[in-house]
């Protein structure tokens, strides 16, 4: 028998998540040994991967969305990687590191129809684990689809990406980087906006808290021409002033408005530029793109890239399972995130 | 020498353009048997527009936006069609009607440039000269690039339009029957929405005044599952409920906001539908996609159904120049045109 931490969807909250009773992290033993059923996995768990969308996943039940609500009182899931202890599966050995939908838990055993889910990741560039719920994983595979399928950002495109430093961003700024497009990036702290540009080499950064991205933009146009496109995070007064200041014909891509996750979305006053400048604006949900095509492409593409150097990575890691501090920091606009936030348990 | 009208951009309005102040109707001797400089042509204006986007030029010429700003003044243009009485364009000849941008006046002196913007009407079915600046004009090629290049509607979409017994609107239902597609339709008052559902045979039609949209369409997709796509007119919070409402892969064309063009948008909270449906969302002004072809195609595929009366017109006509309470009349919620504004000098 082993004792295994499970995070546990423990109650819905009214507003921002609040640790220890969104979510409860609770032990359990399990016996790791007992007879798997056909089809099985026993993992143990190396990374799990917090993104912003899973708040969406902790609502009543009752109420429709584009993801299904996790259940009260069970335990909740993501993407992560975990390694093969057991396997009753013919696609999967001992020793594999498997990526998919994995429980929030040390240890798990996986049935068949979740198994079958899962890859195995060759990882020819031998990158740490987490990076492949991160960057290489379902928030780099967006920024890839955001910029290449949805955006056709081509050499002389500037991009403005809300949110830069989290995951999406990152990988949007690295590729904008490789095609030749320049950059505009907002984030929430100072020190955030200095490794923007230091470390990302981005044209034209900004804190979002401190500075009108009006202002910004506005300047910005005026010495360099409109920028083209919008990979949104945010929406909320970001997405306005955008509207505003973005060039005729110009292109969003929208993946995301975290702004909103919580309540009380903010009205958006400047649709009307969508009528006067053209633009496109398109959503779109990474899940439903994934083609073993679009996969095959992608880590192709992208993993070299973050190996190299040419996409710079910033995580913000945790060791272990927490009462959701850490998931609950996504939405914390004072104290939030530096990267992208991933549990980790090597 | 003649008395001829002209209608005089006077004063920049602040909220919505008020009769006699904002526009002003003056008299002015013209000599119309005067030698022509070489290019020009005389007409005897038939008729001409009243578009909502007229009220975006009645600004301060030091505002940008995408049509350029009517001078103080002078007399404001906009389509119409008139009759050659002089030419010394080679292109035309007395007699035959031109459409294009004409000045608010019974009898205009076109100098070359301006002259060679014009096209002569063939007006095969011999329709009457309002409908060349209505369902034939600019709002019926926008309708039917609407449904066609960007919502790419076809048999078992369900299209909602707004502000539909405007000439967008009507084309686009017209145009939805013919191409097989369901339809759902508002407008400002009962009478209209009782021609809407007499006339144009709406599938479901209400008053956004006194109905609430999203109970509407919650109930339409309820019992007939979700609409496809909108054409939006309006914005404003009909708008903000089409995206609750919408289906998943929703298209949206967006052609208007007339809800915003006297100042204070309302603000759209439901963005994040946009990437929680995938939605594409796009806007367009149909000038700057009329290209020889584009037109060629429209004039041999609409004018056809407005004769047999597959697309049925409604126009609001007024006889001659006023001060301007026809245009106001497109703003005036409680009292507003009743189909195609349109000023008729017949």
């Amino acid at each position: 028998m082993v004792a295994v931490e499970q995070l546990i969807f423990n109650s819905i909250p009214s507003g921002k998540p609040i640790p220890g009773e969104t979510l409860k992290k609770i032990t359990k033993e399990v016996d790791l040994d007992a007879p798997l059923e056909e089809g099985s996995v026993v993992l143990k768990t190396k990374c799990l991967s917090w993104d912003p969308y899973l708040r969406g996943r902790m609502r009543d039940e009752s109420k429709e969305s584009y993801v299904p609500a996790f259940k009260l009182g069970e335990v909740i899931a993501n993407f992560g990687v975990g390694e093969v202890l057991q396997s009753r599966n013919s696609q999967f050995k001992k020793g594999d590191n498997l990526y998919g939908s994995l429980d929030f838990a040390t240890y798990q055993v996986l049935p068949k129809e979740r198994a079958d889910s899962l890859v195995v990741l060759e990882n020819k560039e031998n990158l740490p684990a987490t990076l492949w719920v991160g960057c290489l994983g379902m928030p780099g595979q967006t920024a890839a689809w955001a910029l290449q399928q949805v955006a056709h950002v081509k050499k002389g495109d500037t991009v403005f990406v809300t949110g830069a430093m989290g995951p999406v961003g990152q990988v949007t700024l690295g590729l904008c980087h490789a095609l030749g497009a320049r950059t505009i990036a907002s984030a929430g702290s100072a020190e955030k906006v200095q490794y923007l540009r230091d470390v990302y080499k981005v044209d034209c950064a900004f804190n979002y808290k401190t500075e009108d991205a009006g202002e910004v933009l506005a300047k910005w146009n005026k010495e360099n021409g409109p920028f083209t496109v919008l990979v949104d995070n945010v929406a909320g007064p970001q997405l306005d002033a955008a509207l505003e200041h973005i060039a005729r014909g110009g292109r969003i891509a929208a993946i995301g408005s975290i702004e909103s996750y919580n309540g009380s979305a903010y009205g958006i006053r400047n649709v009307f530029q969508v009528v006067a400048k053209e633009l496109k604006w398109e959503g779109f949900i990474i899940l439903n793109h994934l083609t073993p095509e679009v996969l095959k492409k992608f880590y192709d593409e992208v993993p070299p890239l973050v190996a190299n150097g040419s996409i710079p990575v910033k995580e913000a890691v945790t060791k272990g399972l927490d009462n959701g501090e850490s998931f609950a920091a996504l939405f914390d606009s004072e104290n939030s995130n530096f990267g992208k936030a991933v549990i980790s348990f090597e």
